[in-house]
């Protein structure tokens, strides 16, 4: 399928393989035993396809959070009322927020962007970009048109790249809206053969009765929209969520400025499916962070091949793991330009030397 | 069993609960649904147990690498030859080894320690505290005597004391020494039920049959030696290490300082798991890093009863996937330091305020 509103985003290369290759040579000259960097290295040889740079650094980085409601709230699928949302926003603003606590200790800025928030919010430091005042209710037809879920889409691409004009070259999803967690579960399995039970988990605290609903909820939703599993853009419209979609914006603007894009949690991983969907190269772009406690997160990113590097059972979403794995971005980058080789260290280099 | 030569090392308390109990009411306060942050709460209990502190801070911290050479390297089990050892060391002390990078990254001091190296080994940045030329060959007798055993034990201690008098609070465990994957493996199966061929892994990069190989020559050092599964100090002075013996000081001494030390592979785990064994206690002041590539590890953590943060397929040791996990212990801190509560930021609680 073609998406025309993929040309106002750009172009989407594939990686740069002769900097992969280049990257590639080097760590084999490392004074480490060849792969026992594991996953370090792999995201190294990543960053170089991406960056086409060996030895790149990422000195401006930014965690955005889109921030929206879902009309499914009505059907009482969350732990929480909806009018979290706007107190959680107020709280990224003051950076009271674990992901503003995790992006000052990654030295990374938090940008938040209302789009589509069912309340009138106002800050100098939040970007209102709102599309729609919250979701309709999925359980009972459509979440949002086609175009708007075009329009949520292109948002999210240009949040990036106004950052990327600001010398942003490195962005983490992050996400608030309650109820999201139904309309991603929703997301992956219309995209997917995943069972709704399989997919929908406890959110932020839901108990066993209420878990219960919410698969029906969700079951329901899919029931009443039939949305088409090869239209990745009709999901995000029919069960998606607009947050969900500015996500998907994010990972592809990301991409068309070649530019990594860390995928955090649940929701940011359902975005991640449709992105991919979209545009398959875009998936190279994008470095898994953690895995989370909610329950169909794992195969979510067997269903992205993406593997996590922190196993920390987090469940709260906001860009918080993806935050933290900028530690280890960072770790990558910095084994590859500050190493010495066997060479420089005069090691012997292993196996080939070795006569026993 | 009880063992005297832990009255040199000093007492190791239980952890602190008073601390932990105000660590747990001041995280449920924050604004995160109850439970959302995984690990790195538990971790904010944890050390707030060790230190009796709720917002401990860590700001100076050192991994300590304990370097060794393995008579049993005699028997080819190693990828690279014994050489490797001593010229390591000159590169963690020239500061372009992974870990010395890793460490930078994370604002930690390495400190290497010779404490069995085969060669003659001088530097201004070295800790000369060698207890013998390189262990005897395990596949054909004792590795040391019980003697040296317990001196390797106290050395580890007497680092860490020295470290704590200059303000070091936080220890990360590093190791060098070639042949040390066939040690753990001896030690870890001679502790437990688990089968030699579970265990042994492929170390720096060995192939099929020299894996075969080094297998049997577990089977036979453990054949040879008989040590005595219920005797952790037997274990580690038959088919032990030196720079094993010296990890289980560090661990507790650490422990005895209450200071949280950070296990971090393989090699490592082989010495928390004697520390444990002579200790029980001692395992509260453990933080478990990352898995590592190296077969037998996720098997030893399962005996350690730890499960780890980091999910990188490394496998080189040195105290690298250790001192990653700084970011973590740094992440935890902040979390419980710097966030709003749900009081502070003027944010519904729950549950318990949804009438859904």
């Amino acid at each position: 399928m073609k998406y025309d509103f993929l040309e106002q985003i750009g172009e989407i290369s594939q990686l740069d393989t002769e900097a992969m290759a280049a990257a590639q040579a080097h760590i084999a000259n490392l004074t480490v035993p060849p792969g026992s960097l594991g996953k370090l290295e792999k995201l190294a040889v990543q960053l170089a396809g991406i960056t086409g740079e060996v030895k790149p650094t990422f000195t401006k980085r930014e965690v955005i959070i889109m921030a929206a409601d879902h009309g499914v709230c009505e059907e009482g699928v969350s732990a929480f009322p909806q009018e979290v949302t706007p107190q959680m926003i107020h709280n990224f603003l003051a950076g009271g927020a674990a992901v503003n606590v995790l992006a000052r200790h990654a030295d990374a800025e938090v940008v938040c962007v209302d789009i589509g928030v069912m309340s009138d919010l106002s800050h100098p430091n939040l970007l209102s970009r709102k599309i729609r005042y919250g979701t309709a209710n999925m359980a009972k037809g459509p979440a949002m048109t086609h175009d708007e879920a075009i329009q949520s889409i292109l948002t999210g691409a240009e949040v990036v790249q106004e950052a990327v004009q600001r010398g942003v070259r490195l962005f983490v999803t992050g996400e608030m809206g309650i109820g999201n967690t139904t309309a991603s579960a929703a997301v992956m399995c219309a995209l997917s053969n995943i069972e709704v039970k399989d997919a929908v988990g406890r959110g932020t605290g839901l108990d066993d009765a209420k878990l219960l609903h919410k698969i029906k909820i969700v079951e329901q939703a899919l029931r009443v929209n039939s949305p088409d599993a090869a239209d990745p853009l009709d999901v995000l419209a029919k069960v998606g969520g607009l947050e969900i979609g500015g996500l998907v914006g994010v990972i592809l603007g990301a991409a068309a400025n070649r530019c990594p894009v860390v995928i955090d949690g649940f929701i940011s991983s359902a975005a991640a499916l449709i992105a991919k969907m979209i545009s398959p190269v875009a998936s190279e772009y994008m470095v898994v962070s953690h895995v989370s406690h909610e329950q169909g997160h794992r195969l979510l990113l067997e269903q992205l091949d993406l593997s996590p590097v922190l196993h920390l059972d987090m469940r709260i979403g906001e860009g918080t793991g993806g935050v933290i794995c900028l530690h280890l971005i960072d770790a990558a980058c910095r084994i590859v330009s500050e190493m010495a080789t066997f060479e420089s260290a005069g090691i012997s280099s292993g196996a080939q030397e070795n006569n026993e």
